[in-house]
């Protein structure tokens, strides 16, 4: 049996179409056993694949009349789910006609279009959106949730710890991969009561879970490659993955400023080359594209809206992974091992104490 | 008249006595018109002083026979406030002994007793805390709440927003800050209600306020130098401060690795030396140490609990700082201003609403 698929969204994100193609094509070199169904613009797809005959060669072509741009609101996306190029390629996964879904455009669309064509797996309330994170250590971290629900309660924190520990086996080889809470403090009393509730309902199901659980961790300890999967709400997840980004981006400044300072820094510069090129790749996010939303009947990736080539390359890779890992399977048998149905529904991060005080 | 004395809590922090009276006498050289309160074990204090006569020569000597630990809760430390280190430093500042407390201890201790102690500004509900952070512009940047309130209303949002105003006007010297709230995205539909709600108060008010508001910043915006304040609850404050901090060093460690991954990498590395050194002098920690609770009748700051002798000092001139610029009298003289106590009490972040959805 051929494997399924991987439908892509070529109108997405603010790159055009040209980028998506030619990320798909690199893809496709990697991949070779991976077809592609490339939903869009037909004119402007079958142009951009005049200059790749081996993607060509492996694609069909599915035309969608419209587009879902980044100012329309997930209500307004999904009205218009049948005629957009996200809304098609989500439904081949639906129909079966892809086995995952690539798209670089607005991440509440694509949200909420998936949730609503795909539904989630049983036992899991909600979808949350996870990304690898380079490490000092030997593997790259999960983290999720990183912006699908801004507001997570202690049932939705272990669903999540469930989805992002099955994704980390996969992305890391590990038995049980270890896994932590996001929070301001590793002191039990520290954080919301969403948190400690979390963390103790995790605690309990220890023994039936693929995983090594240890309470919290906090924000300036995440890449020091000692976690495996970090699991926060969508808002705090979003703002400590943007802080990452924003702070590795301004270091990458203030160096090229330093190197720039004087004409022995720029000599240094020039022989420490291939340091700098070394590091620059490592902290490239093209290098670290591809978000998947976790918890649904297929597999959608996100690719980050201005990604290149490269980038759209590795989130397509991403999917090919996970279909050939068989994701998705993995996670509904862990959801029936843990009965995470019978998990006991709890206060939102909403009702927060002020552990501090 | 003489300036007000600055009382130190000698005890607290992972570091111990001799690194805060080193750090004091740091300070004491670069601000020659302070005195000093010094606040904890009397014995180990003057044996620490023993090296350091021109900071003795400034400073009395107030024995403490207890210390609050890393471990001890808020209710815990309140109990114990009169015969510990900090909080009897805390209590100098209310009877008028001191002007200034710094303590390098247990924050939510320091909050606690602070809060009780020296009581919040009229139309102060909480305080925040309030640190500087390095930007790519000429400015350093006020970021708060970072983790004295885990949760917040709009109204302490706004609250906030004016404190760091103020705090902003003193370092920058602007007259109007940029100010913005934390967010994970710029549209008006994203995030919380309270931020939602805050954003409209800060616009409607913004006539009253000494600053530039518009909305809403993400956490990779936050170091370009488009901006002097950022807003955000205690939770997501500590969470975004932590991980800026915990990805510089992490930049640095692999920046680090990859000098030594060759021969040539270690010769540019020797001869851009200058140039990474003024990276690590633009990153280290203790260069932005000293972070102050805003919005009580007082002034203290806390020193991070591993911060050196340079940190400590850093935190003493943050102190000796916002006492010369009368911080307390400026942020009471905006509140009247913008009539505070007449804001609209509102949501809890806690009732976030799911804008991705």
């Amino acid at each position: 049996m051929s494997l399924p698929r991987i439908a892509i969204d070529a109108m997405g994100g603010d790159v055009g179409v040209r980028v998506m193609i030619e990320g798909a094509a690199l893809a496709r070199r990697r991949h070779e056993r991976f077809q592609f169904l490339l939903v869009g613009d037909e004119a402007r797809i079958v142009a951009a694949l005049e200059n790749h005959p081996n993607l060509r060669a492996a694609s069909e072509v599915l035309h969608a009349p419209d587009v879902i741009s980044g100012e329309d609101k997930p209500s307004q996306a999904l009205r218009r789910a049948k005629t957009t190029s996200m809304g098609m390629a989500v439904d081949a996964v639906k129909q079966g006609a892809a086995g995952a879904a690539v798209s670089a455009g607005n991440t509440g669309a694509l949200m909420a279009i998936s949730k609503l064509a795909l539904r989630t797996l049983p036992g899991i309330d909600r979808p949350a959106l996870a990304a690898l994170l380079p490490t000092l250590g030997a593997n790259d971290l999960v983290m999720l949730d990183l912006g699908a629900n801004t507001e997570c309660d202690a049932r939705n924190l272990v669903q999540f710890a469930i989805m992002g520990a099955a994704y980390s086996r996969i992305v890391t080889g590990l038995e049980a991969p270890r896994v932590r809470l996001l929070n301001i403090g590793t002191e039990e009393i520290k954080g919301t009561d969403a948190l400690r509730v979390a963390a103790n309902e995790l605690k309990a199901a220890s023994a039936e879970l693929a995983m090594s659980f240890e309470n919290f961790i906090e924000a300036d300890k995440i890449n020091r490659g000692e976690v495996d999967v970090v699991v926060t709400d969508g808002f705090s997840g979003n703002i400590a993955l943007k802080a990452v980004e924003g702070t590795a981006r301004f270091v990458a400044d203030l160096l090229r400023r330093s190197f720039a300072s004087s004409l022995r820094s720029k000599i240094g510069f020039l022989i420490s080359r291939p340091a700098t090129e070394l590091l620059k790749h490592h902290l490239d996010p093209n290098n670290h594209n591809g978000a998947v939303f976790l918890g649904l009947n297929g597999v959608v990736v996100k690719s980050h809206g201005s990604a290149n080539a490269l980038g759209v390359a590795n989130a397509v890779a991403v999917a090919a992974r996970l279909l050939e890992e068989n994701l998705t399977q993995r996670i509904a048998t862990d959801l029936t091992r843990v009965g995470a149905d019978n998990l006991r529904p709890t206060g939102r991060t909403a009702a927060k104490s002020r552990a501090a005080e």
